[in-house]
This record gives C-alpha cells, structure tokens and sequence, in this order.
C-alpha cells in the first residue's frame, strides 16, 4: 500500500496552472457527467472552451463544476490528483475575453464550434500525491512554463 | 484542429477493460465531485474500492454515476476517452464478492479503509478518438490483458 499525502495549495495550483489537458465533472437532471477538456488557468480561474449546446454548455453554465488533473506512472506506483472546485460563469466581457485570448491560444483538439468560454473560479483546491520521497511539481513534463 | 471519431460499443468495452485508472463523478447536495480511482471491470460492471464514509461512498452509493479513462499523447495530438454512466449499487452478495476478489485481486494505490466495493452497470458506453489513421485499442500499453 503507497502512502497518499495531501499536496500543498502552492502545490496545487502549480501543478493546475502546468497542465493543458483534464476533465470537468456537472451535474446535470440525468446524473452527473464527465468530459475530458483542454483548458488554460488565466488568473485564479479555469477556462474550457465548448460549445454552447453541449452537455457542459447546457448545464455546466452557471452551476458547480469538478474539475480534475492527474499524472500516474503505473511502474513507479506514484502519481499525483488535483482537483478544484467552484461555480462557472461564460465569460463575456470582451477585455476579459481579450486577456483569455492572449494568455492562451486556444487549441481544442477536438474540432467542432467552441465559442463559449466557461470560466471556473475556483473556492476548493486540493490534491493527493501517492508515494513519498518525490515532489510532484519537479517532475511536470515541459510542456508549458510552470 | 484535429479530427474526433466516435469509437464503437466493442472498442470502447476492450478500452475500459484494460485500464486500471480512471475518475469517477457523482452529483452530490453541493455540486459535483470527482476523484481518480482505481477499478476493474467485473462482468458488464465497473468496480471501485472505497471508503463507505468518503464522498463517493456517501453520495455515489445507489446514485447515476459517471466514469470516464482516457490517454493523451500530448507530442502526437493524438488521443481518446471512454465514459460509461450508469447507476451504482453497493455490492454485499457473498459469491458476488468472492468473484470480484478472484477476478481482481484490488491494488487501491492510496492506503485507508476501502471496505465497500461499488458496482457501476453502465447504461451509457461512450468513446472519442482524436486524430485518425491509428487504432487505440492496437495502441494499449500493456499492462492487462485485454
């Protein structure tokens, strides 16, 4: 059994801020639903960018969102969680989605019309690292300056 | 942009079947949860290990759930991400969990009480591949047997 300990709000935030790629969890009159989403961190916010008639366009607007990130090496036995929770909003404030726009181009890979950017403040930020003896945020692979 | 293909019924089960890690949602009185989990799928089920005294345990026992695996290669835009939904139930039936014991001895990476084995019977089998000209199944790790 590996030991799991909590990883710092620091931590977290670094580790959320690294990344471009996780999945966003709302609930919605069916049950909850979940989707994998490219996404950047532009201030203390989440952005993932959808379209408005999709499931989290539909009912992932304006309502609590999960938001999760995670990196496993299944030979290592270690990994890292984080998860951040809050309430969404669309952003659409033109010099705020000026500011989305230039701190990340966005690059969904899957194609299809995205034209709503849903923000994600979140209120709750936590995260787990499985294993000792090793710092999650000095093995982030360099995909984007932490 | 890159272009996303839906994947089979059959593709979607061997994906799901040969994973180990995946994220589990549930709708709880304030919002959405979500938590990287350990599994196995046992017969036309998924099945999680947890705390009965965890979130999930407490607000995913008896409830619609959703779960989703996925695998990213960042380098080649390429990817893919099965989500099953379907309601959960508590497995307590003696032969039921002697089964699942024997088909899956459970490895729960992170240390605690897991005592409660919830099933997850999908209703929904759901799968996306991003980029095309490469099989995600042919693609596994191996790590299991498919």
């Amino acid at each position: 059994m590996h030991e799991a300990i909590d990883l710092s709000p620091d931590q977290c935030e670094r580790l959320l801020r690294a990344g471009v790629a996780g999945r966003v969890a709302l609930s919605s009159p069916d049950g909850p639903h979940i989707a994998p989403v490219n996404y950047s961190v532009v201030g203390p916010a989440i952005v993932i960018r959808t379209s408005p008639y999709s499931v989290l366009g539909t009912y992932g607007r304006g309502s609590m969102l999960a938001f999760e990130v995670d990196q496993f090496d299944h030979d290592r036995w270690r990994g890292w969680s984080v998860v951040a929770r809050g309430r969404s909003d669309v952003v659409t404030d033109p010099l705020e989605l000026e500011r989305i726009r230039t701190t990340w181009e966005p690059h969904p890979w899957a194609a299809g019309n995205r034209s709503m950017y849903l923000r994600l403040r979140w209120s709750e930020l936590t995260g787990r690292q499985i294993g000792t003896g090793w710092d999650p945020v000095a093995s982030l692979p360099v995909r984007r300056a932490v």
